[in-house]
């Protein structure tokens, strides 16, 4: 019996590399989640396959900078000329309908979403030594040397901001850390600021 | 890989018969648990089969007299003429080695710990429903009409403190309550403030 009916928006975040992408992926296999997606929005052209909505929301230029202009993202920025953000309105629905939201993103927009939600679920995720973040990085294979440095030199600016996350979670083993992030979401389900409306209302009950 | 080796003092409270005991035996058959009881000081005498240091320890009024003068204890209140209180030192060296110390306590206790520690995690069990809290009263059986008004009233007051705590658990299913709690246990291991000291002294590491 959960004492919070509400869903909760959860910032996946942490340096390029440190593997947010299979941990998502192995917390979206977890039995019985009500976890899903958050879809951003980008006015990039869809490729190949992807389906407005489910991929991206899917928008003209003009719309998106008519969103940035009503607040209507959570965080947004521009890469080689087209826009990519986070539209409010579709968390919002799936929260009210106590879906957990996971979100996936890069430490800036993740200090963005911060300022407009502070209510969210922030997470670092971090490699276990600096050493795995370089074998990770070579392991992709396709970059060449100066591009690994250039990364390595951006993810130690980012692991300075870890201070800024709720928690911070090593990722040692896949499965470990989604395993932990599903501790974290079912904690901050409990957490008194959260549960004792409902709380309240069951003791009032007859 | 947990980034907090220090263990934490997890302390259970809520209304008498909402199953904390229950509970805590549920906690404490979790697999690969480092789990430890906080064991209470007392100055009553040895119940057959009690062992010092295990069920309690048994010392003289004035040894405990000289703990509460050297603010030794965590809290501790009077009974029927004896003293019950819980032992600081025991609980540090525990956490010192890493366990998790499970402190089941009163609700006033838990508060004064909460003073001398606040670094603790304090977790309110709560019945279902108050009629569910009714019947686990009345299924105790031995006690007769007037103790369960008196000991409800004590219940409803001490409802009101829930706001006090850190977390709000609701004894549904006793399996799902300990499951909660262990979940705010690995949780609260990677919350930022525990977890940050280590976590800079890895990525140091070259």
């Amino acid at each position: 019996m959960k004492l919070n009916e509400r869903g909760l928006l959860v910032v996946m975040s942490g340096p390029s590399g440190v593997g947010k992408g299979t941990i998502r992926k192995a917390l979206f296999r977890m039995p019985d989640n009500n976890f899903c997606y958050s879809v951003s929005m980008t006015t990039r052209k869809p490729r190949e396959g992807e389906k407005n909505g489910v991929d991206y929301f899917f928008v003209s230029r003009e719309e998106f900078e008519q969103r940035i202009a009503n607040d209507e993202l959570l965080e947004y920025a521009e890469f080689v000329g087209e826009y990519y953000g986070t539209p409010k309105s579709f968390i919002d629905k799936k929260l009210a309908e106590g879906n957990e939201v996971i979100m996936e993103i890069e430490v800036q927009g993740a200090l963005q979403v911060r300022e407009k939600m502070p209510e969210a679920v922030f997470i670092f995720i971090v490699p276990p030594s600096r050493q795995a973040l370089i074998d990770r990085l070579q392991v992709r294979g396709t970059e060449r040397t100066p591009d690994i440095e250039k990364r390595l030199e951006k993810a130690k600016r980012e692991f300075d901001l870890a201070y800024k996350y709720d928690y911070i979670v090593v990722n040692d083993e896949v499965f470990n850390a989604a395993d932990r992030i599903y501790a974290i979401i079912r904690a901050e389900h409990a957490k008194t600021e959260r549960s004792i409306h409902m709380y309240n209302k069951l003791m009032e009950e007859r």
